[in-house]
């Protein structure tokens, strides 16, 4: 027992926190010694990957797991001919401030921990005391308003909070809610083209009853093609791929509108100011980078409808994983950290965002800046309320037009570029998305093939 | 670097595994040194709350959770007149084993643990390639596979293996799958009664226009209310909550049958053999006892069913919880090392499940011995190819009729004890279910109460 007091006062002093302490803790138990962090501790994870990649603690077999184009043991080989990935939208930017700044937001969870469907400890949304299950945790809950309040972007006084599985989860539960009051169904869902069509891909495989999708807002608006009393616009802004902030097309005090504010932080986009719309949903995919947790949460003003999205949670998945609520209040509390009590110790992540996110934009519109054959989406300087300062565009994807093909993927794609097409934002094949939320080293295989690109339309003029 | 090398040796020497280690993994980063330890060993972690309680380490307010019943801040307080609740499933009979043996089952995620969309690493599903999405951790497929390779409940051989968000997600998967080939739609969703009637509050908060609630399977087929090419048939077996092991109605090569096998391990039931059905559902809350972590799986025979239910799961969540799943992964290994290599120098989990369940079991049919007014589920002694020999009845639920009145519900409410009326499981309240898997604490509490009600009668004869 002294033996264990002297390491413990010598680790305290060593490093200012007591690794030992935790053991002491978990495992004042008769079992032998813990062996997870021995799986924990293989030489394996402490490789570097050759900066191209990561060992995660998944299982026995630590390996690297390379970025795309990098292989090898060590992901030290460049793939030669490798097609750059830019079309999946993995927020992996933000891996390195986590990996620098982020041992605040590691979580340990004993073997126990949290094991019912239900949390003991309340939320502090009043409706839960009439619903049947509690499966959020109330930290969470606390960690999201305290981040909404830093941020400025949504009002959260009196709003209703909605933990779900992702907000993809959310935009189902809140279609399920809002077209329970459609005098006809089935309604329609609609949205303003470019979108993202994954809502369209979701309201189809859903197959509600109740509502199907209605295509384009604007054709159908402008065509009269719906009672707009039995219809849903789903209003992404900043939108996902253009990223234009525009008005919903259905107006007016009735009108049932889902305002999918992913993108609405100040990495991404100038703040304007606390939006205070009826139904705001929100990603952890996107504010911390962490797509991998599945948490999204929904800001809803309306009591009824809230206690309809909770249902529709609590039936569909009997609630949300405990684990990724946890990890998802730690990053939370982390990132809220860098700013409060004057936060200079620490590291910004919205600044660490931006720069890097506004860094890359400036050096794609550098490399298109003297094309005639690909334009790039217009973005300019704005005041951002967040940073209280003008703020150049840093936008999470580049929405690329080819001016002179039509098919602007084969092109991309003879480059050596895989970027997502047109047609799956439900416009033409003229356009083409690139992700600029991946790792640094990914950007830059991607930024090499774009510059090749276009030096081959200078080189031909 | 002397120092903390003395004190890693100390460390290995004194615990056989080394903290410290951990420490230098994960923090060899410019950062000031880690905070979350710190949150993490409160003096409150230590507290044991009086042995009816725990504290979980969700945030800064680190108070005990007191069992059902107990109260105070050190949950040593038993509330007077107290309602004991025997309606929730929570399967925390579990949580001792995993507090004393499950050290090795404890995971630690760095902040930037896996934060895409996408595994790298495939499954071992071939279908993994022809689909947009990898989002299971390969790890968790293989211990899965394991597991009920040991335990011999179900083929694996030739199955596909889809994750969900806990079984109820798989259920809707399911559903969608097999209804796409109804001749009309939407056809029916049946169930035999008594059943578990979130089935049904989950096919009508679904509203889908492919399948309603058909209710009653048995009256359903002996109406001949619905074309059977275009029902499903749900069929849990054990039942909850009668714990019956029954046939599907519904019958012949075009049948389609979801097979839920929640309650089919050793810990509830006998296990007569390994099950090869088309559909099979399972669950981690009733596997391991963590309903929290939301996370189930599905063994599917056909290809272009499985290829639906994970286009579902991609589509309503994008995917499954990256931590639920390294959760699960360590939970099953852990499990899984009980019983392998020898596996005399670690408990057992299914062991340590089937004795706490069936010494209750004993209880219960002790108490209720000697009663005519109250008559639970016949129960026999079966052999279970799994422990290789005959086991008495461990059932997760009591299935009681009360013989005299026909209002169960109240009877068991002015005893104190809040059990789920026979109404929630679609048949008469004379009926009444009582969970048996929550704490030793509270099934004491639940034991005390059940003996004074027969007590009651027993003195009045």
């Amino acid at each position: 027992m002294a033996a264990r007091e002297m390491i413990l006062s010598a680790a305290v002093c060593l490093c200012s926190i007591a690794a030992v302490r935790l053991m002491d803790l978990y495992w004042d138990s008769p079992s032998p010694g813990p062996h997870w962090m021995e799986q924990e501790s293989g030489p394996a994870l402490r490789a570097s990957c050759s900066g191209h990649g990561r060992v995660f603690n998944d299982g026995s077999d630590l390996a690297c797991e390379c970025s795309d184009c990098y292989t090898g043991v060590n992901c030290s080989e460049l793939q030669h001919g490798c097609m750059v990935d830019a079309d999946a939208g993995d927020p992996t930017f933000l891996e390195p401030f986590w990996m620098e700044h982020g041992a605040d937001a590691g979580v340990f969870m004993p073997s126990w921990y949290r094991m019912g469907y239900s949390v003991k400890k309340k939320g502090s949304s009043p409706a839960h005391k009439e619903l049947p299950l509690v499966y959020v945790i109330k930290e969470l809950e606390d960690s999201i308003r305290e981040l909404h309040e830093l941020v400025g972007n949504a009002v959260v006084k009196d709003k209703y909070l909605v933990i779900g599985t992702g907000s993809m989860q959310l935009v189902a539960a809140a279609l399920n809610a809002l077209s329970d009051s459609f005098p006809e169904k089935p309604g329609a869902v609609v949205t303003r083209a470019p979108c993202y069509m994954i809502y369209k891909l979701q309201v189809d495989v859903l197959s509600s009853s109740k509502f199907q999708w209605g295509g384009d807002a604007v054709a159908a608006f402008e065509k009269k093609a719906f009672d707009p009393s039995s219809v849903v616009e789903l209003l992404a802004a900043p939108n996902n791929p253009d990223t234009s902030i525009l008005e919903p097309v259905y107006k007016g005090t009735n009108a049932k509108i889902i305002h999918d504010k992913a993108y609405y932080w100040p990495h991404y986009t100038a703040i304007a100011g606390a939006l205070d719309e009826d139904v705001m949903l929100f990603s952890l995919s996107k504010t911390t980078g962490h797509a991998g947790s599945r948490i999204g949460w929904a800001l809803v003003r309306d009591i009824e409808v809230y206690k309809k999205m909770f249902m529709y949670i609590a039936v569909s998945t009997i609630g949300v994983s405990r684990e990724s609520q946890l990890r998802a209040h730690r990053l939370i509390k982390s990132l809220l950290d860098g700013y409060q009590n004057g936060g200079s110790h620490k590291a910004r992540m919205f600044d660490f965002g931006y720069h890097t996110l506004q860094s890359r934009w400036q050096t794609l519109a550098e490399i298109f800046k003297a094309s005639t054959r690909f334009s790039i989406q217009k973005t300019d300087s704005q005041h951002c309320s967040f940073f209280k300062k003008e703020v150049s565009p840093s936008p999470a994807y580049a929405w690329i037009r080819c001016e002179q093909e039509e098919d602007c993927h084969s092109i991309f794609a003879a480059a050596g570029i895989n970027g997502r097409p047109g047609r799956a934002f439900g416009v033409s094949n003229r356009y083409i998305r690139l992700c600029m939320i991946k790792r640094d080293d990914e950007f830059e295989l991607l930024a090499g093939k774009l510059q090749a690109l276009v030096d081959t339309e200078l080189t031909n003029e």
